[in-house]
């Protein structure tokens, strides 16, 4: 690992660049910064384009008509850090241990970008690069990329490019060379009720008034039916099945059911009847609850009928399923199954498109080619991903060329969560496949 | 009211002495030995003792064993105050608008103690009091009163009395003198149920893994059945019903559904059917949902599966039932019907008895006599209320005597909410209450 700075990338884990938080704005900033100044170094030309959240960044070098261009998109920003008390050290004081550095973003994205920028970093010290690179690094994936689509569509004459290539998917295991050749879709939505105006004395009022933490739980189940089949009106409508193909595949990945409750830590796997665990991460939709709120959550007991309980829910789509239909049936739903006793409130938030591309396509044998440069011995795995990166379906819309992933994030890297690593090896693949792809994506 | 000393009682509020909260531990004491200072300067034997938790206040005048003996019961500590943006000021920065003292505590139970106090203060300057006055004031009425029945259980001989009588009950409109003869009793449970060992990314293993906070609202929602009953096996077992002498008398009080509403603010009213509101909150037990707990809670969206979900649980118990029976039959419902794929964990809480007298005993006669001296030209009305005060029916246990309920909360006091608030006239209502009923309890 001689040839990786690895204090270049400690300070870039050290920004606390959470971008769904407003309190953390001068922290998104200081990074994008520090990206920009890192791809001035490397002598691209880069600049930060200010937008109505945080900035984009942009670097680029010299362009040369005759040769093909490639599009590196990356994001700088992070998840928040909450439950806080689980981390085992600081989540911006980054710590290595066990051939890993800890830290928010270690994985999801600065470790996977950063295994980008010093790929072009180690090819540019060689010499002229085999095809035009331009990076394209935001700041807002975390919370809806919300300013970069239409930065792309106003920047289209300088965006444009042969492909484009991005590391935020996972390796199925260590050293095991991923392409992911599909993504689920996300729309987001609270839901709140309200009931009485104030919190209420639970004694004073208790059994006359109806507790709106409580509609809300009966609010909740009617999502899902008692085979875990999501039971909005419509919801599967759109519902593009598996192949034949991929299942018979995915049934032989290293991704069974006790790798997964060893990962998770859950005492048993569940979700949808009629599929195996990784077709319903992979291949079908999900409604999920991703925090609750209502009355007391302080120590001890505080005997109130709280006014008002609210519920963060995301849905996980797949082709051919879009974030406006869904809110759409989601919120009929609980329009229509909310009862008079409480005030519904729905808050629309972000959304993106599923995305799906043929696994034979040019520039994906391109990237097989350079994988097996890197490990030899060992097949490329074809996955889906459960993820979403709303980005890359609009980035193909007005681009309209083939979006490359090739992830290097392990199933224990806690993306999202707390005590998120990255392998040091992982920056060290990264850096080589980076490099490697260059040049087998510039040959005919 | 030229004859009240606002400034002391102000002062007396503003000690946060928040009970439940080991955060508040040193505000609780402060506000104990502020009672203790009151106490003395009355010229009263006066003690601070200490407990496991915060200390109990007592204080007698000097025993006339020629005399009857009353005891005064009340606390001196409060709910929390949160949500505590919803105060239109500090809540312990007592504000006076519209004839009214707004803080936490002011009515529960400050005010009404302080009324205790005052009336108790006047009669000593007109000379010996006609009976032997006992005060007994304790700091965990709100946490359950833990070490107040171990307390009365150990100082029997100190404490022995002809007739208990506190003011922590209501009055059903302003100026209509009320006695309460039957109270809700109360249990407490948190359920925390968990999936995996943390918190993890809704896209990389959604589908596959069950949220908790999804089961927990499953679970939550078999607590009742669709007619607002509740759905767990046995628990109207020992339920004592409503007597139709009470019937006739509620329909007639001026607390009906329209007067609920205006209070409460909640769009409809709700609970079980079969059953008037004033029945259902006076006649009935309940579950109660007081808080809801899971996930991300922030602003924005956080795309997590959380690893754990909990509710905070409260029932309120009517004669017959009791804090243990129930606790098993809810514990006993929440583990038949939790699936594998969580971990449930109940943890226990604060219970106490319901509580009911016969409202024409001797001494319930005496406090109408009094509320008659004060109030001319009103009939007392006979309450139950929904709250709960545990102690009450320890009291009556251990010490074998009635206890006498006469509240000065009104409904609109918002007692456990914010913007609490007391009116200085019921302050002197409870004065001149306190002075009159020392007579008529003297007299055969």
């Amino acid at each position: 690992m001689d040839d990786i700075d690895l204090q270049e990338f400690l300070k870039f884990l050290s920004f606390a660049s959470i971008s769904t938080d407003p309190a953390y704005r001068g922290e998104v900033q200081k990074c994008g910064e520090w990206v920009l100044e890192k791809f001035t170094k490397l002598g691209l030309e880069a600049k930060l384009h200010a937008t109505a959240g945080h900035p984009i960044v942009t670097a680029r070098t010299p362009p040369d008509p005759k040769k093909r261009t490639l599009l590196i998109y990356g994001h700088y920003d992070v998840q928040p850090v909450d439950p806080l008390n689980l981390w085992e050290g600081p989540p911006f004081e980054p710590q290595q241990k066990g051939g890993k550095v800890f830290a928010r973003g270690a994985t999801d994205n600065k470790g996977q970008i950063f295994g980008h920028i010093l790929g072009v970093q180690k090819a540019l010290q060689q010499g002229p690069l085999p095809v035009n690179v331009i990076f394209l690094v935001e700041g807002e994936e975390e919370c809806g990329s919300g300013n970069l689509t239409p930065f792309v569509e106003a920047n289209q004459e300088f965006l444009k490019c042969d492909c484009v290539l991005l590391s935020d998917t996972g390796m199925i295991a260590p050293r095991t060379p991923t392409i992911s050749y599909g993504l689920r879709g996300l729309c987001a939505l609270e839901v709140t009720l309200r009931g009485p105006t104030k919190d209420l004395h639970s004694g004073e009022f208790g059994g006359a008034v109806v507790n709106p933490a409580l509609v809300l739980a009966r609010l909740l189940t009617t999502l899902h039916d008692s085979h875990g089949k999501i039971a909005v009106e419509g919801f599967y409508d759109q519902v593009a099945p598996i192949q034949p193909w991929e299942k018979e595949a995915w049934s032989k990945l290293p991704l069974n059911e006790k790798e997964l409750l060893h990962t998770t830590g859950a005492p048993q796997l569940g979700g949808e009847a009629g599929f195996e665990p990784l077709e319903r991460i992979w291949g079908r939709p999900t409604i999920e609850i991703n925090g609750l709120t209502s009355g007391y959550q302080g120590r001890g007991t505080k005997t109130v009928l709280p006014s008002k309980a609210s519920a963060k829910l995301t849905c996980r789509l797949v082709p051919n399923q879009t974030p406006q239909e869904i809110l759409q049936k989601v919120s009929d739903h609980l329009r229509k199954h909310c009862p008079p006793t409480v005030e519904l409130q729905i808050e629309l938030g972000d959304g993106g498109l599923p995305y799906l591309i043929d696994p034979q396509s040019p520039y994906i044998v391109a990237a097989v080619k350079a994988l097996k440069h890197i490990f030899p011995d060992r097949e490329t795995a074809f996955t889906r991903s459960g993820g979403s990166i709303p980005v890359i379906a609009e980035l193909k819309r007005i681009l309209n060329v083939d979006v490359v992933m090739v992830g290097w994030a392990l199933p224990d890297s806690n993306i999202h969560s707390p005590n998120e690593n990255f392998p040091v090896e992982n920056l060290e693949y990264g850096l080589r496949f980076n490099r490697e792809f260059l040049k087998f994506m510039s040959q005919p």
